[in-house]
């Protein structure tokens, strides 16, 4: 398909088809109004990903489930707290209710498990991630989403089908900002989608590299798409929203306040086949998301950069402290490791091939023993290469014929060339093979 | 002891004292003025790490070995022609009692496996060193040197018992050699002794950090200790040999021709605890070195580098594909490889403990749930938090003790400091925690 053209939505995007039983969500009953509202007003009691409301809901569907809460059934003690404390805010069902409006306004729609034709599967892995240690609420509560709002024709789950995440540090530097947009660039102009946050540095590069691909990419918020934070990034996000996807687990008009920020990284790092964290400061938000992403079983990437760089020190104790950690410098490297299995492979790093490649062993002793100046005659050569006369006579004659060394009346002489003697030129870089002395 | 002050070698220091047997190179007999000719007419006869000529020498002696190859009983056919090359050339025995005067008017000293005080053992380890894929001559014949020279008080033994090689580009960048000195700095000032092949950029590099520290450097040539090469590095063997060592295989007079440095390289790796490798470019003779530390079972580290370097595509090459190999950002990763077990452990990359460190769960969610600016209601604040309106209240009066918030009359507010609001600076450098917006 062509992901340059979005499929344009219809205006009635927000009516669900019947959905009937979900696999995915385990739903019981279909997917009325009624159910929609009750996952809008679910995600507003308590944050997403509490693990006691998505099993409820899997249960005993999304209307029960807020019946169930509301009546202050809720099964822990701190959740009970939290939908009351919501509750005094305001009507979980009227809140709901208005969200559900401001949606159609804004064009935008909400994607539930049960629409399985563009519910991303794989956010569904996140019943199964267990967060190493994770004692923090954001650590422990990271069940997949009850429903996500985006404001684009793309269809959700074929925008993420081939979908790399590139994170980074907001504060980055020139160069990371640079491998940034790079690797958007590259995946992007490869067809994959690039996901991210959409934050200052690194988040914005990959999604403005996607751009100027003409790709498509996907930005994870932590508040309502209808204002989507930062505002800094405001031009950004109205180009996202034009040609990729814009997404939210937040109704609209919900603020990005920070425990959301963590609570959205989940989706992103198991929405996508694998995570890319290009630089990170010793403590790091954008490690966390990579934790997440090694927690849900994607690909844990991470690019090195220079050692006198505080930008780099997290994504280096990351290569250092987890096993699983890939160390990528490019395209070719995540395509490696997130690329259909046999395609899209890496060349390994080589330099180009060169004439003394092809010598055998006594070709090339014989080579590197001729005197980087003047002449040398065959005995001489032989004993400095270590070889006896025949066969130093008949590699010389394989040289001349290779146009290495020439015959002088006085013995043999290395051919010179612009880059200096044949083949040296590479091992120029190396630390510890050097040319003969002048 | 004081590495700085070494300690001089007597006159006679070419003087063996009788070895008696040793265990080094199972020689038999004792270590006489002929064994040692012997050893020196061996190693101008066949180049140093020739397997039979070692094993002849552990089996015969040196002396017996030096007859049997001079009468063409040589194993090999390739090392018959070698011998046969090289006698053309002149009479072994000879050109070894020239290179033993030579070495006196030197003031330098021949080290052999007779000298169990100042042989370093652990050289003898290239007995056992099998590279994967060696098919070249130099890759094959690793064998142990048959004797050493070298040109200062310090006994060899003792200068490379605490002791790391640094390698890499010798077309360094000013990032690798910044990187290198440090490291050679950093190590020299921990009493490590640094081993490099005295080439330009890295080596030169690891070199000068060592001296500049105060501390012992040792380089390790592929050419007579009296003509050290490259002649551009003239003024840092000068320095070298006054305070540390010039150390190598080959006579004084011997010219450092290509393949030298790769026979060179395996002593490095071999004769050190580790080797860092701090730049190479994809095909590079720094690599070479790191191998064999890898093959002989010494800790081989890499630094990484910017991908966007051509000279950091060698190391990030032997990061993806060599398991063993460590990523190393300074000394004390580098000590936590060599470092006795126990000692020398690196600290984990941290930012600076912050008040936030101290709150729990619920604290930290009610003081992130705080607007950026204004004021803000317990009720709201509770919803915000997702806590109960006790909790609430029962955190914010320990955040207000922490200075963190303040009580108005129509709410609380956050406590704002020049850095930002509490502990959000940190948070400022990741890609997916956002502050609240404005």
């Amino acid at each position: 398909m062509d992901r340059r053209r979005p499929r344009r939505a219809g205006p009635a995007a927000l009516r669900r088809r019947p959905g009937g039983h979900s696999a995915q969500d385990g739903g019981r009953g279909v997917n009325t109004e009624e159910d929609l509202l009750a996952r809008v007003a679910l995600t507003w009691l308590a944050e997403p990903g509490t693990r006691s409301v998505h099993r409820l809901v899997g249960e005993l569907g999304p209307a029960a489930t807020l019946d169930l809460l509301l009546d202050g059934g809720a099964p822990e003690e701190w959740l009970r707290a939290a939908v009351a404390a919501r509750s005094r805010e305001g009507d979980a069902r009227s809140v709901a209710a208005d969200a559900l409006a401001r949606t159609q306004r804004l064009g935008a729609r909400i994607v539930t498990p049960d629409d399985e034709e563009e519910w991303p599967p794989r956010v569904e892995d996140l019943r199964r991630m267990v967060l190493p240690g994770g004692h923090r609420r954001v650590d422990r509560e990271t069940a997949p989403p009850l429903c996500l709002w985006t404001r684009s024709g793309w269809p959700l789950r074929e925008a993420l089908d081939r979908s790399v995440a590139v994170v980074g540090a907001r504060a980055a530097t020139g160069y990371g900002m640079h491998v940034a947009t790079e690797l958007g660039y590259g995946l992007a102009d490869r067809d994959w989608t690039v996901v991210s946050g959409g934050a200052f540095g690194i988040d914005a590069a990959a999604h403005r590299g996607a751009l100027n691909a003409g790709g498509l990419t996907v930005a994870v918020l932590a508040c309502g798409i209808d204002q989507p934070y930062p505002m800094g990034n405001a031009a950004l996000f109205d180009r996202i929203a034009e040609t990729g996807l814009l997404v939210s687990e937040w109704m609209p008009g919900a603020e990005p306040f920070r425990p959301r920020f963590l609570i959205r990284n989940r989706v992103i790092a198991a929405a996508t086949l694998g995570t890319v964290l290009v630089e990170a400061a010793a403590r790091s938000g954008a490690t966390q998301t990579f934790n997440r992403a090694l927690a849900v079983g994607r690909r844990p990437m991470v690019v090195p950069g220079p050692v006198t760089s505080a930008m780099s020190v997290g994504a280096h104790e990351l290569l250092r402290e987890r096993p699983s950690a890939r160390l990528v410098t490019g395209v070719p490297h995540v395509l490696e490791e997130v690329g259909r299995i046999g395609a899209d492979l890496a060349p390994p790093a080589r330099a180009p091939q060169r004439p003394r490649d092809l010598l055998d062993d006594e070709a090339t002793l014989v080579l590197e023993s001729m005197p980087r100046r003047g002449t040398v005659d065959v005995d001489r050569l032989a004993a400095r290469a270590g070889v006896d006369l025949r066969t130093a006579l008949r590699k010389l004659s394989l040289l001349e014929e290779l146009g290495m060394v020439r015959r002088r009346d006085n013995g043999y002489a290395l051919v010179t060339h612009p880059a200096g003697a044949p083949g040296t030129s590479p091992a120029r870089v190396s630390g510890s093979i050097a040319d003969p002395p002048p």
